[in-house]
């Protein structure tokens, strides 16, 4: 039956992610594995009394079919919080999607033809790698370094050819924590001007920053050829799936066609308790308490792996988001770890799906927004321990067997 | 700008019908021209209660990301809905969409090579051939006759190439209304069996038939090769975007990996809300009340037709559905048609974007969905007039001019 499949599908990868969430049924085990933001702060009592307002206030077109581009009154809210934060976009370049992962969706199916170039972050985003591949791309992915994407590198690709964008989340990147400093941003953005390469820049962990300076949003660096993506799953709630792009018009000409041709539109209700939430409540304060939750947990995490850790093993060091990165002496494998972590009742992400085509088995990600202080510290000496026991298995493993 | 873009992107169609659709702010002027269920309708009273009861009862992780097959509640209530109607559907070969627009989207994803041969009805439904042309098949159109597809036309596309797929709406089709009786269906599947074609049966008006009895679905007569699409946007609402597609275990396994490259999963909110409605009310009893205010439409309409348009203008006699199709004399323009019905504050849509490489100006879809059968006389009135005033133009302009 393979036969009856276009290419293009086999050329997806699957989320192990999805396969290891599954075990985390077992409440008994500590999940490091999601890339979920924290249940217990959803502002679940601030939508039921927005939701109610709409039914009072919409009327029955709330549930009617309706327009490609999104909610007018949702788009200006998104414009005027990108003002408060220095950015002038307006609501007519916004377009509201299913979740950002739908953004990637419609920038495939604009801009890619196949085996066109690419650059993506090594690692990278899963959602996007899997969202690119549909429309089979040729990816050139890029090391992030701690303090951002490789320049020598992002350099050398652009020398070889034209690629037709650079996918980047610059701030508090999944899967690894890593922030871009303001110094890489000038010179990713030196790099690109002048070239026809579009920076996409997406950005649902930027709101979520624990401590230090925002740095510069692509969108003043590079205007001309960003495009930018953002949500509401990591600060209001995801299972709605509202997320949105902004572009310029004859982009957004282009990427309306495709919505409509993908969905017609976003679902109207959703949209509306959201704009309505935004309307009665101040999200920064909403933020905020993420923010302080957040921080502290990841605090935790960083703590207990100063103490947990080995020697020989590495981490990211982030100041926001939902993960740390983590990389294992090269001898040893993150998935032979997983299978020992398991029994000890502690999973996460082994960081292989995040490569395009390198085998890097060492690595993994750590997710630190849905355990509170002290399962974190229980988890990580868990894990710790799982490490050491792996150690010690290789380097017996290694001794001279005569 | 232009030479940015994907080849496949400038392939798609735009819609005529969202342009005319602007036109219809002006309250005085008539509509045909949409393809809205009738709003009035809505079961907005039982939504906000089945609203409630999920604040209530379904937690905050109706909130959180979901898995990509849809809330497993949801697939047993459409799996129980087509056991009524005498289909065998397991719920774990169901996978919730956005709408079934999405559902287009994924079966283009997972199907259709660039220049695949598929086979879609002429005239066809504007959202499936703007959803496959973003994948660059070669469409091949084939007449819609009154009593379904062209089995002659049919065979000879089958003779010619192994298409990959046949997308069909075979109850009251979009545009048309027309409706494959049972022994065309018989012979499409006598045509395809053994063949690698698979069949899309598209059945979103399929419960709003008015009179006679329901005819067998593909899924009966073809079952290995069958793919079903449904979708709750006229039997409860489209502003929640909510579709399914139903397709055997290799098939979904595919789509799968595909609707989580598109948007990760469809909105668990509104899922949890249509399954509490459906839980708590007997939807057949009211789609039974849609059913008996749209039959009352669509003879008022096919009356007024009768009454007041001219001899030479053809339409399709349909049981069901939202459409009349309606087929003007060779010589007349649908889109200068158009231009003087607007004046006397009527519209439709002209049926020329319903084919996909042929030139067909003389024919136009009128929705009777949204009118009560008070306007709807009016509006056929109007309308008549202004063809009547368009055959006298065209016959002046035809007489010898000396």
């Amino acid at each position: 039956m393979d036969t009856i499949f276009s290419d293009r599908i086999s050329n997806v990868p699957r989320s192990f992610i999805r396969e290891i969430l599954k075990v985390t049924s077992d409440r008994s085990i500590i999940s490091f594995a999601g890339g979920l933001p924290n249940r217990d702060l959803f502002p679940a009592a601030e939508i039921e009394k927005a939701t109610e307002k709409v039914f009072r206030d919409f009327g029955r077109d709330v549930f009617q079919y309706s327009n490609s581009e999104g909610l007018s009154g949702l788009r200006e809210a998104i414009s005027r919080r990108y003002h408060e934060k220095g950015l002038e976009i307006k609501p007519e370049d916004i377009l509201i999607t299913n979740g950002s992962q739908q953004g990637l969706d419609l920038l495939g199916k604009i801009f890619i033809n196949e085996g066109d170039d690419i650059i993506i972050e090594e690692p990278g985003y899963l959602g996007a790698i899997q969202a690119f591949s549909i429309f089979r791309p040729h990816f050139h992915q890029i090391t992030l370094n701690e303090d951002g994407i490789d320049i020598a590198k992002l350099k050398s690709v652009m020398a070889s050819c034209k690629p037709r964008l650079m996918y980047s989340v610059p701030n508090f990147q999944n899967p690894s924590g890593i922030s871009y400093s303001e110094a890489n941003r000038y010179d990713v953005a030196a790099v690109l001007k002048g070239t026809s390469t579009l920076l996409v820049e997406d950005d649902p962990y930027g709101d979520l920053r624990f401590s230090g300076d925002a740095c510069s949003s692509f969108k003043t660096l590079l205007p001309e050829n960003t495009i930018l993506l953002g949500s509401f799953s990591k600060t209001v709630v995801p299972g709605f799936r509202l997320g949105w792009i902004v572009a310029p018009p004859p982009v957004m000409d282009r990427l309306i066609i495709a919505k409509q041709a993908s969905d017609l539109h976003t679902g109207s209700f959703t949209q509306a308790i959201v704009y309505q939430y935004l309307q009665d409540n101040d999200i920064n304060e909403h933020i905020a308490s993420i923010r302080a939750a957040y921080g502290r947990q990841l605090q935790a995490m960083l703590d207990s792996i100063g103490r947990y850790f080995p020697e020989g093993v590495f981490h990211t060091h982030p100041r926001g988001g939902m993960f740390v990165w983590v990389t294992l002496p090269p001898e040893l494998s993150s998935r032979e770890l997983l299978d020992l972590a398991i029994k000890d009742k502690v999973i996460f992400v082994p960081g292989d799906q995040f490569f395009v085509d390198k085998e890097v088995n060492n690595t993994m990600r750590l997710n630190f927004s849905c355990t509170n202080e002290e399962t974190t510290r229980t988890g990580i000496e868990r894990l710790g321990k799982a490490i050491n026991r792996l150690m010690k298995e290789k380097s017996l493993a290694s001794l001279p067997s005569n």
